[in-house]
C-alpha cells in the first residue's frame, strides 16, 4: 500500500506530541487536534504538528492516532468514526486494551488498530515531547479478527518509522503483562514515596531508592483512569504481591534464614528467565 | 591531626575494592587483606591495593575500613582490636548500624566510626569496584558518644576525598530509614521479578520495570544476611507497606475512583515532601 501522506493526531501531549514529532522528522505533513488551549499552543510552538485542525478535519487523514486520556478514548473513537473516510486508519495508545477491543467488538472497524508504545516517562504535557521518545521501545498492537491485515501493517510502518518495534499480543493477554510490568510498578512507587512521608531526610537513600520511586509522583488524573480501567487484573496483581511479601515478612519475624535465602533465590532465578 | 598515611581494607569487593581504588587515586598507601584467593587477584590487578597483607598487618594502618559480608564484622573487629594501635582508627561499612553499635558498647572503643556509604550497585565483587563509586554519593557515619571526635574527623576526611558527603545520623534512626530507604526497595524489586516469572515475555516493560526491578537479581548470600540483621525494622516496614497496598487493592475493587486518585496525590505530595 502507498505511504501515508498526512497523518493526524487527537490529543498532542507526552505521547500525541511526540507522535508528532517523530513523524514529521520523518517528512509526514502531521494534523494535531487539541481541545486544551494551553496545551495546544505549546505543542505547536515545540512542532508537534504542521497545523492545528478541528476533529472532523483530522479524520480525513490517512491515519489517525488517538492519544486521548484513557477514560476519553471511545467517545473519541466514535466522533471520528461518524466522520472519517472508508480507508482512515484509526489507531490508539491506551495503556489498557480491553475497552479499544470493546469498541471494536461493537464497532467491527477492519481499519482500527488498538496499540499501546511501551515508552513515556514520568513528566506529561506536550512540554517533554521528543522525537526519540519511542526509538528502541517496543510497540505493541492488539489486532482482533476482524482487523485489516493492510491496516495493521500501515501502523506497523509508521511505529517503524518512529524507531520503534511493533509487537503484535492478544489483547487480555496484554492487560494482564502490563498489570505486572507496568500498573504495579506504579503503585508501588506510590507507596514507596508515601512510607518516606513521615521520615525527617532521605539522606540515607541511595540508588535503589532513586530508581524504585522515579514514577512516584506520577499524574493522579491519568493514573487513576489507567487503573480503573484495568482495576480486575491490577487488584488480582496486587493481591498477589501482597501474599509473596508476607512471606518474607514471616520469614524474617521466624529469623528463618533459609526462607529468606529462598526468597532471595528465587529473584534470581525470575529475573535470569527474562534477562 | 596529620594526615594519614597509609590506611588498610579488610575485604576487597565492590564496597572495599572501591575505597581502595578512590584512596590510591587520592594518593594513600593501601594494604588490603581478602580471604578469597580469586577475589584478592581479581582486586590486586584492578588496583584495588597496593600491597596485600594480613588482617595483623593492616590492623598496624592509621584508617581501617572494615569491609567484610555483615555477619563477620563483629568478629573482624574483634580480631582486629587485638592487633590495633591504640590510635589506630576503625571504621565499618555494614548497610544495619545495629550490630556495629552494638561492638561499641561492649568494646568502648573511641577509635571506631561506625558508617554506611550510601553507594554499591547490584554487581558485587572486584571486578565492578571504581574510584568513583561514592562520587556525590552520602556517607552515614553513626558514632556514640564514646566515639572520639578526632577520629569522626579523620574518617570524614577520607569520605570527602573519595567524593562523597559524610552526614551523622543517630543508629536507631538510620537502621529505621534504610529500613524504609533501602530494604524495603530491594524486596519489592525481588518480588517484582518473581511475578514476571510466569509470564511468556515482558514484551510489555517499559522505563519503569526497568527501573524497579534493577536491583531485583542481586547476591542472596549478601542480601539474607542485610534483611536478617535488620529484620525487627524491616518486617514493620513491610507490614505497612502491604497495608497501604492493601488500601489501593479494596479501592480498585470497590472502582472508588476517589480513593485511587487520593492515592495518587498522597504520593505525589510525598515525593514533592523531600524533593
Amino acid at each position: 500500500m502507498p505511504k501515508p501522506e498526512a497523518v493526524a493526531v487527537i490529543g498532542t501531549g507526552l505521547i500525541g506530541g511526540s507522535i508528532g514529532l517523530a513523524l514529521r522528522a520523518s517528512g509526514y505533513r502531521v494534523f494535531g487536534f487539541e481541545p486544551n488551549e494551553e496545551a495546544r499552543k505549546v505543542a505547536l510552538e515545540r512542532g508537534c504538528f504542521d497545523e492545528a485542525a478541528s476533529l472532523e478535519e483530522c479524520a480525513k487523514a490517512e491515519v489517525v492516532f488517538v492519544c486521548v486520556p484513557p477514560s476519553l478514548i471511545a467517545s473519541s473513537l466514535d466522533e471520528l468514526a461518524k466522520h472519517k473516510k472508508a480507508n482512515t486508519i484509526l489507531t490508539d495508545v491506551g495503556s489498557v486494551k480491553a475497552g479499544a477491543v470493546e469498541w471494536l467488538a461493537q464497532s467491527q472497524d477492519p481499519q482500527f488498530v488498538p496499540g499501546h508504545p511501551m515508552a513515556g516517562h514520568e513528566k506529561s504535557g506536550p512540554k517533554f515531547a521528543s522525537a526519540w521518545m519511542f526509538r528502541g521501545a517496543r510497540w505493541i498492537l492488539t489486532p482482533e479478527k476482524v482487523t485489516s491485515k493492510d491496516a495493521i501493517k500501515a501502523v506497523e510502518e509508521l511505529i517503524k518509522e518512529m524507531g520503534a518495534t511493533p509487537v503484535r499480543l492478544d489483547a487480555a493477554k496484554h492487560d494482564h503483562a502490563v498489570a505486572i510490568l507496568s500498573h504495579l510498578p506504579h503503585a508501588l512507587a506510590a507507596v514507596l514515596v508515601q512510607m518516606a512521608g513521615d521520615l525527617d531526610s532521605t539522606e540515607a537513600s541511595g540508588g535503589s531508592w532513586r530508581d524504585l520511586t522515579r514514577v512516584g509522583g506520577v499524574s493522579p488524573d491519568l493514573w487513576t483512569q489507567i487503573m480503573t480501567s484495568n482495576r480486575v487484573e491490577v487488584s488480582k496483581v496486587l493481591k498477589e504481591f501482597q501474599s509473596k511479601l508476607h512471606e518474607l515478612e514471616s520469614a524474617l519475624e521466624a529469623n528463618d534464614e533459609k526462607a529468606i535465602r529462598q526468597f532471595f533465590e528465587e529473584a534470581v532465578r525470575a529475573k535470569e528467565k527474562h534477562a
